[in-house]
C-alpha cells in the first residue's frame, strides 16, 4: 500500500468536500444564500464524508495517496453530507430545537417554514450534485437510502407517546433513520474506488453497525450528556416521548407496578427541563446505562470485524479507530 | 401524423403514470403507506404529467397512436407529478392550510411533522424514480427545478408581509415556484420523444409561461375564488401577507392616503375569515382583477405562439386547449 501521510491527506480530501458543498450550495437569490451560510456551521464532526473518503483509500490499491482521493469520492462525500444536514434542518423542527453543534437551529432562527424549505434545497442539490457523477448507480443508491431515512423518522413519530415500544423497533428505526446512510456513504465509496461487490457490501455493514452504535450513543447523550459539551438541545427524546434503548430496558426490566408508575411519570412529562438529570439514578439502578453500552460495544466490535475483509493499511486502522471513537465520545 | 384517438390515448397514459406514481411509492413500512395512500387524493388535474404526455406525443414523428407513450414518458410524467405533490404537502404546512382537494391536509390530519417527513419521502422517490432512466439529463434536470422551486418559496416566505413587493419580484418568484416545474415538464416530454434542442427549448417557454398564467389564476381564486368549487383552504394569501397581482397592482393604483390605508387593513387582517369577499369590490375599483386576468390572457396568448414550432397535431391542439382552460377554470 502507498505511503502517503493519512491525516493530511484526508485533511486535503475534507477540505475538497467542503468547497463542493459549499459550492454546490451557491445561489444569486441572496436570501437562500444567506441561510445555506448558517447551515454551514451544522457541519461539525463530517462523520459520513470521512468514511466515504476512507472507505474509498481502504479499497485503492494505490493506498494512501492523494490521487486516491478521487473527484467522485469528493462528490459523494458531499453528497451524503448534504443529505445528512438536510436531515438535521427538518429534525430540528420536528423536535422544535432551538439549538444545534451551539448555534441557534433555522426553525428557531427562521421559522418553521423557512426550515422546511431550507431542506427541501438541500435535498435537491444533494440529488443534482449526484446526478453528475457518470454511473446512475450513486443516484440510484442515494434515493433509495434517503427515502429509508424518511421511513425510518415517519416510523418514529407515529410510536411517539408509544410506551411499548419495543427492541425490535427500536432497532428497525435506528437501521433506517440512521445507520443507512452511513452505510451508503461507507459503500460508495467503496464502489467509487473499484472494489467489488463482496467488499463493498462488507464497508455497508461497517457502516450500518457503526451506525447503530452511533444512534445508541446519541440517545445516551440526549439522557445523561452535558448540553455544554454536546451543543445541542438535549432531553428531547423523553419530552417527545421518543423512547430509546436505555428507558426501553429500563422499562421491561422494572416490575408491572413500578413500570406503570414510571410509564406515568413520562407521560406527565415529569423528566422535562430542570429534571433530566434525574432520569440517571433510575436508569441505573436497572443497569439500563451499562446495557446500551454494551449493546453498542458489541455493535462495534462487529463493525471492525466486517473490516477484516480489506488489506492492511493507514486507512482501514483509522476507520478501527473512528469506530472505537464513535461509542467514546461525549459531544 | 398518425390518427389514433388522442383523448382514449391520453386517457391510457396517464392510468400508466398513476400506476407508476402508486408504485414508486409502495412501501412495507405500513405507516408511510398509509400516508401516501392519502395523498393519491391530492392528484386532482393530473396537469404537469398531462403536460408531459402531449408535449411527447406533439413532438414524435408517429403522432398520436399508443407506442408514443413511451415508457420514458410515463416514468417522467410520474416524476413531475411526485415533485409537485411533495411541494403541495409542504405548502399546506407553510400555509397551514387544513383542506386540499376537499379532503384534510396531511399536516391538519398527522400534524406538521408528519406532513414534513412525507413531503420528504416523496422528493426521495421521485429523484429515485427519474434515476431509473437511461439518460441522466432527466435526473438532472429534476434536480436542478426542484432547487429552483424551493428558491422560489424561500423568496416568497422572506417577503411575507413585505407590503412594497413589487411586480418583477412577484413574477420572479412566480417562475421560480410554479413556472419552472411546468416548463421542466413540457421540456423533458420533447427530449425523451426525441425533440432537437430548439423544440424542447419551445416547449420549456410554452410551460413556462402557463406556469405563470396559472399562478396567476390560482392568485385570483384564493382572492375570489368559491371554497365550495377549489376544494381547499382560500384566502390564504392575504392572510400570510402574501402580495399578489391583484393587490400589488391594487396598492400601486391608489393615491398615498389610500395605499396606507389599504396596508393597514391587510397588517390588521382585516380581510380575513368572513371577510375574504370584502376585498372584492376594492380591487375591482381600480380595476386589479381585469388587470391580473389580462396580464394571464396575455400569457397564455404567448404560450400559445411559442408552439409555432411544432407542426400539426391532435396533441398541439390540445395543448393549445389546454393552455386556454388554465385561465378559464374556476377550480
Amino acid at each position: 500500500m502507498g505511503g502517503g501521510d493519512l491525516s493530511s491527506v484526508l485533511a486535503d480530501g475534507l477540505s475538497r468536500v467542503s468547497g463542493r458543498f459549499q459550492g454546490h450550495l451557491d445561489t444569486r437569490v441572496a436570501p437562500v444564500a444567506a441561510l445555506c451560510r448558517h447551515v454551514e456551521r451544522y457541519r461539525g464532526k463530517m462523520l459520513r464524508p470521512t468514511m466515504t473518503l476512507l472507505s474509498g483509500m481502504a479499497c485503492d490499491p494505490r493506498g494512501c495517496v492523494p490521487e486516491a482521493v478521487t473527484e467522485a469520492l469528493v462528490t459523494v462525500g458531499a453528497v451524503v453530507e448534504m443529505v445528512h444536514v438536510a436531515t438535521l434542518v427538518h429534525d430540528d423542527v420536528l423536535d422544535e430545537a432551538d439549538r444545534r453543534r451551539s448555534a441557534p437551529t433555522i426553525n428557531a432562527l427562521k421559522g418553521n417554514e423557512a426550515a422546511v424549505m431550507l431542506g427541501d434545497y438541500l435535498i435537491a442539490r444533494s440529488f443534482h450534485l449526484c446526478s453528475t457523477l457518470d454511473q446512475q448507480r450513486t443516484a440510484l443508491r442515494i434515493g433509495e437510502v434517503t427515502s429509508t431515512v424518511c421511513e425510518g423518522e415517519l416510523l418514529q413519530l407515529v410510536h411517539r407517546g408509544d410506551l411499548a415500544l419495543d427492541e425490535p423497533l427500536y432497532f428497525d428505526i435506528v437501521e433506517r433513520k440512521t445507520a443507512s446512510l452511513i452505510a451508503a456513504a461507507c459503500e460508495l465509496g467503496a464502489f467509487h474506488a473499484g472494489a467489488d461487490s463482496g467488499v463493498q457490501k462488507a464497508l455497508s455493514e461497517y457502516g450500518r453497525l457503526v451506525g447503530v452504535a452511533f444512534q445508541i450513543q446519541d440517545d445516551l447523550l440526549d439522557l445523561i450528556g452535558e448540553d455544554r459539551l454536546v451543543g445541542k438541545s438535549l432531553g428531547k427524546d423523553l419530552e417527545k416521548q421518543k423512547l430509546t434503548l436505555p428507558v426501553i430496558h429500563h422499562l421491561a426490566s422494572l416490575p408491572h407496578s413500578g413500570r406503570l408508575e414510571t410509564e406515568r411519570l413520562i407521560q406527565t412529562r415529569a423528566f422535562d427541563n430542570g429534571h433530566r438529570h434525574e432520569v440517571t439514578p433510575r436508569l441505573n439502578a436497572t443497569g439500563s446505562i451499562a446495557y446500551a453500552r454494551q449493546t453498542a460495544t458489541r455493535l462495534i466490535e462487529q463493525a471492525k470485524a466486517s473490516l477484516e475483509a480489506l488489506p492492511a493499511s493507514p486507512a482501514k486502522n483509522l476507520l478501527i479507530t473512528m469506530a472505537d471513537a464513535v461509542i467514546r465520545r461525549d459531544f
